[in-house]
């Protein structure tokens, strides 16, 4: 390993955020680098900061990200399927959270599987039960993992997460920061890619 | 030739935009295509359309953009410096409008031209004498140029481009067009390119 990891900030409600989850650990692999997955949560604390709504509730844009989202997987040759109904982050975000206490690269596993799952194969899997599930065909534990997802310390320590997050500047995802520079966007994983091969410019 | 043009939406008030400006002259140019600039308004019309305010005025986002924006122009080896004051795009815009009546090449070269000069210089060149002496530069007529940028068949003929625009789905700057698909941000120039060279997917 090269010195710092990539921080990757991710919320599991993005289609962008799921196209960066599929690529950025072979890119942190191609250029030596570990990469830390961090939770962000767009709708419910980052855009009441920015006094912004959401992409999907935006006029013009709202419409070009739904036809954008899938034909960027297509470019990519990534799968993709927009779950039906709406999209609950917070159970998933907290068993990440929860995860990643004891084990991130347990807890990297489980966000890839989890954004391919619902991105990729589109299960809207916002239920806690599901959730656990889905962490269970992953060989956890089940009942474990849903106790997690109410338990009022890991609640905690994802909004300290989050603000920790904001606090760094970080307002969209997915975002990268390497060596202290953000680029946020996953049209902007090539530029990341480069500036770690060139040592920055 | 191949089918139809690449169209080019900008403002001048964007320094994305003007990335993009620096650029896609010669990726129509490599793809056999030409490439129609298209005026947009986004302080005046677009962000009205869609309730946003300005990325500049936009918590956390305006940050990264003051620091994104140059380091991207460093990553295409395009010159930057942001200019002083208030940028007030439309003299420059009207000027464009009125020039494409007539010729659209020289519009064409007006606009990239006023763009490196604004971006890649650091001119403010909000006032309308400044965009008729820049014009003069190119060979135009300076009090025509001067003239146009107070008509009132100039004003509206942009407003009806900038209608036109939004109606098409048009929200930011750059967006290019190609065979009816939009592609949004000047990071997105080399998804454009394998568009063109791939036809589509």
């Amino acid at each position: 390993m090269k010195s710092g990891a990539i921080d990757f900030y991710f919320d599991f409600i993005s289609p962008y955020a799921y196209l960066g989850s599929q690529l950025v650990d072979a890119l942190g692999e191609r250029q030596g680098r570990g990469v830390d997955w961090r939770p962000l949560l767009l709708g419910i604390s980052v855009l009441r900061v920015m006094e912004l709504k959401a992409i999907a509730d935006t006029p013009l844009k709202g419409t070009y990200s739904r036809h954008d989202a899938p034909r960027f997987a297509r470019y990519l040759g990534l799968p993709f399927k927009r779950p039906h109904g709406v999209l609950k982050p917070l159970a998933p975000m907290r068993a990440f959270v929860w995860l990643k206490q004891n084990d991130p690269a347990a807890a990297t596993l489980f966000a890839r599987t989890f954004f391919r799952a619902q991105w990729g194969e589109g299960r809207n899997l916002s239920d806690p039960d599901a959730v656990a599930a889905l962490a269970a065909e992953l060989g956890h534990n089940a009942p474990a993992v849903r106790a997690a997802i109410d338990d009022e310390a890991v609640k905690q320590r994802l909004r300290t997460d989050v603000d920790a997050a904001i606090a760094a500047g970080v307002f969209g995802v997915p975002t990268l920061v390497v060596d202290g520079e953000l680029f946020w966007g996953a049209d902007r994983l090539p530029m990341v890619e480069r500036w770690l091969e060139s040592g920055g410019w």
